[in-house]
C-alpha cells in the first residue's frame, strides 16, 4: 500500500490519519510540534519545519506520495521536490492557485470564472485608487498565509485602509483587494479528482462565516444549481489540474454566484462528509492523492450539518467529559469529533456532525451541541 | 475525557482506537508485540503479556476504564483488578459467562434461554456417555480460549471422539460436548449497555462462518422476529449485568433459535456497523464502557453486508495496492478495512463493508470484492 507524507499537524492531517489507519494505508506527518492534533495519535511522526527544505526532504524519503494539509509549505520547496522526482499532489501549479490569493483570482478570471472586482495592492497609493474606484466596498486581503480570517480585512475608512496597507507592506506581506460584496449567503463546492482526470463532487453545501471563521455547513445546500456549480468547479479543478480534494468557496450575491477562494485539501465545509455520504472527503482526499479509483459521494441522509466546536472563553479541561455527556444525553446521535487540542478561545477545537429529515431542525441541534461542548451552557 | 486501557492488540483494538482518535478519547494499548494490528498504530502502547498480573497492573495505572478485545484474561488477575478498586468493563462476574462456555451455558439455561442439550467433559467416559445420548450428533468444544473455530471439533465417530478427548484432557484443556444441531442458518443478536442500565440493539445480523470462520454478515436478516430476540438478549445482559457491547451468536433450527455463545466486545459479526448504522460497535462499546449515553442504532442503509478477507494462499505483498484499485474501479463504493496483519493463509486480515438496496446483489458484490483482494482474482 502507499506510504503517503502529510506536511501539516492540525485537525486535517488527524482526520486523514484515521481513514488512513482503516484502509491499511502507511501515513507519515511532518508535525511542528510532537503535541499537535495529529501528531500525537500518528506513530510515524517527523518532527521538523516545512520551510525548511532538508526537513521536507529528509520526510519525504521513501514516501510514495507528499501532499499537504494547508497551503503554506513555501513554492520553491515544492518545485524543487518535484524537480528531484518527488510524488507531490497537488504539484506545485496547481497548489499556487490556492497559495496565492492574486495569483488564483487572476486564474479564476483567465478561466472565465466569476470573481468580484480586484487589483494588486503594493503602495498606498494602489489601496486609495481602488476604494475609489470601489466606492468604499472594499475588502483588503493578504495574498498569502491566511486562514480563519487572519489575513482579511475590512477597513471602514480610507483612512483606515491606508494605515492597514502601510502597516502590511512594512511587513512584507503581499497585499490584494477586492470589492466587498453583498452576501446572502456563502456556498460551498467540494470536489476531488485523481491524476489520471477521475472527478467526483458532493453536494453542495451552504455554509457560515463569523468573523472569517467558519461556525456551520450544511449540505445539501437549498435553491442550488448543482449542476451548473458542479460542471464550473470540476472546470477549475482541470484547468488547474488538481489532484486530491478541491474547495471552491462561493459567494451567493444578488449578482450571482462568486467564487472567493480556493483549498486544495479537506476542508472545514467538507467535514460533514465523515457521516453524511458514502466516501468522506478524507477517505476521498487519500484516494485520489493515491491515483486510485474515487468512491461514490452520494450523501447517505437527507440533510447533514456539521457545526465547529469553538473555544469558550473558559477552558474545559475539568468537565469535557460531562460536557459530552450532556451533549449525548440531549442528542444520541451528534457525531462528536475532537481534534485534541490545547484550549484557547475562539480556536478550531472539533466538530459535531448531525444529519435528519428536517433541514431547520437538524442545523438548530448541531449547532445547539457544538455550544455547549464550547461553552458548558446551552444557547440562550 | 476518560482513559481507556484497551487489553488486546487485534483489529478490534484497532477499529477501537480509531473511533477514539475522533472522539477525542484517550486510549492505551496493552500488546504483545509493537507491530500487531493495534500496536502499530495506537500512540500510547504498553507491551507485556496480559497472563501477568504485575504486567496488567501496571498498564492500568492511571487510566479510568479497563476494557478487552478478547476473553483470554485469566479470570484470577480480573477478579484482583476490581478488588483493588480499578474500574473493568464488563467486571469479571459478567466475563466469565464469555470465558468459559461451560459456566455461560449453565447460566443461559438458568436465564432461560435455549440453548442445545450440553454436558462437561472430564473424561473418556463422559463422552461416550454424551455420544450414546445424543446419537452421535456431538460437538466437542474446549471450554476457554477457543476462538474462529478453534477449540471446537465435530468427530465423525465414538472413537475419534474419545481420542479428541484424551488429547486434549491429556493438554489440561477444559472441555465440554453440546449437541450437534442442524443449522439453517446463524444469526447474531448485536447489543450494548453501559453501567448505568442504559441498552441499545442493532438490527439482527445473518451471519455465515466457515470452518468456525466467519466469512460474512448481513443486516438486516430476513424473516426474524427481530423483537423477541432483542428482548432475548436484553434479558441476558441484564441477568448476567453485561456491559459494553454483547454479540449474541444465535442458532437458527427447525425447532427454533439456540443461542451458540456471548461475546462481551465488538464482534466480527457487528463490523457492518462501521459504514451502515448511526453508531459503530466500536463506537458505541467506547461509550458504553465509559458509562456515556449510547447512540442510536438505527441502520443508514437499507441493506448492509460484511465480508472478511481471509488470507489467500499466496501473499500480497507485491500487489496489495493493484489489488484494491481493482476492486475500487468495479465496487467504488467498497468500505475497504485492513487491520495491517501480516499475509497469513486463512488469516482475518481485513474486511469490506458494503451497502445497497437490493440485498442478494449487495452480498455477492462484497463477497466478491473481499475474495479480490485476498486472492488476486475474481471468484470463479
Ligand atoms: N470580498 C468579500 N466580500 C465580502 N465578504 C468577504 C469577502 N472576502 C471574504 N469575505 C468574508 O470573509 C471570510 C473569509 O475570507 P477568506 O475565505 O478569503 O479568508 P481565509 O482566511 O482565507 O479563510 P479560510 O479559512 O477559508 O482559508 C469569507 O468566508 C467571507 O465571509
Ligand atoms: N452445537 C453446534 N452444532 C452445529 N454447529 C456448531 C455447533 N457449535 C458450533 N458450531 C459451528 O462452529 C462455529 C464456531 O463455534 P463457536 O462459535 O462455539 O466457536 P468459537 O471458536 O468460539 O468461535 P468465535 O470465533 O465466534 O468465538 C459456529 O459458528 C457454528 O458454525
Ligand atoms: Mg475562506
Ligand atoms: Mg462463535
Amino acid at each position: 500500500m502507499p506510504k503517503i507524507l502529510i506536511i501539516g499537524d492540525g485537525q486535517l492531517a488527524r482526520m486523514l490519519h484515521t481513514e488512513a489507519i482503516e484502509l491499511g494505508l502507511s501515513l507519515r506527518v511532518l508535525a511542528n510540534s510532537p503535541t499537535e492534533s495529529a501528531a500525537a495519535i500518528c506513530g510515524d511522526v517527523i518532527l521538523g519545519d516545512y520551510h525548511d527544505e532538508a526537513t521536507v526532504k529528509a520526510a519525504a524519503t521513501g514516501v510514495d506520495v507528499i501532499t499537504f494539509e494547508h497551503e503554506h509549505v513555501p513554492a520553491h520547496i515544492i518545485d524543487n521536490l518535484i524537480r528531484d522526482g518527488y510524488n507531490v499532489q497537488p504539484h506545485g501549479d496547481a497548489l499556487i492557485h490556492a497559495q496565492d490569493k492574486l495569483v488564483m483570482r487572476r486564474a479564476l478570471r483567465n478561466a472565465g470564472a466569476p470573481v468580484p472586482p480586484f487589483a494588486p495592492i503594493d503602495s498606498t497609493d494602489d489601496a486609495r485608487a481602488f476604494w475609489e474606484a470601489m466606492d468604499g466596498a472594499v475588502c483588503l486581503k493578504a495574498r498569502t498565509g491566511g486562514y480563519d480570517g487572519k489575513g482579511v480585512w475590512f477597513p471602514d475608512s480610507l483612512d483606515e485602509l491606508e494605515q492597514l496597507v502601510a502597516e502590511q507592506l512594512d511587513h512584507n506581506t503581499p497585499l490584494m483587494a477586492e470589492k466587498k460584496v453583498h452576501l446572502n449567503r456563502e456556498l460551498s463546492a467540494l470536489i476531488a479528482r485523481s491524476p489520471r482526470g477521475e472527478v467526483r463532487c458532493w453536494d453542495i453545501a451552504e455554509t457560515n462565516q463569523d468573523g472569517g471563521v467558519c461556525r456551520w455547513a450544511q449540505a445539501p445546500a437549498a435553491n442550488v444549481d448543482a449542476e451548473k456549480i458542479e460542471t464550473f468547479a470540476t472546470g477549475i479543478a482541470e484547468t488547474l489540474d488538481v489532484t486530491g480534494v478541491l474547495a471552491v468557496e462561493l459567494f451567493d450575491t444578488d449578482e450571482g454566484i462568486f467564487v472567493n477562494e480556493l483549498a486544495m485539501r479537506p476542508h472545514n465545509t467538507g467535514h460533514w462528509t465523515q457521516n453524511g455520504a458514502t466516501t468522506s472527503q478524507f477517505e476521498q482526499h487519500l484516494r485520489a492523492v493515491a491515483n486510485l479509483p474515487l468512491g461514490s459521494t452520494d450523501m447517505t441522509c437527507a440533510h447533514a450539518v456539521m457545526a465547529n466546536i469553538l473555544g469558550g472563553d473558559t477552558t474545559w479541561d475539568h468537565d469535557l467529559g460531562e460536557r459530552i455527556a450532556t451533549v449525548w444525553r440531549s442528542y444520541p446521535d451528534a457525531k462528536i469529533h475532537l481534534y485534541g487540542k490545547q484550549h484557547r478561545p475562539g480556536r478550531k477545537l472539533g466538530h459535531i456532525n448531525l444529519t435528519g429529515s428536517d433541514p431547520i431542525a437538524v442545523r438548530a441541534d448541531a449547532l445547539a451541541a457544538a455550544h455547549y461542548i464550547a461553552h458548558g451552557h446551552w444557547p440562550a
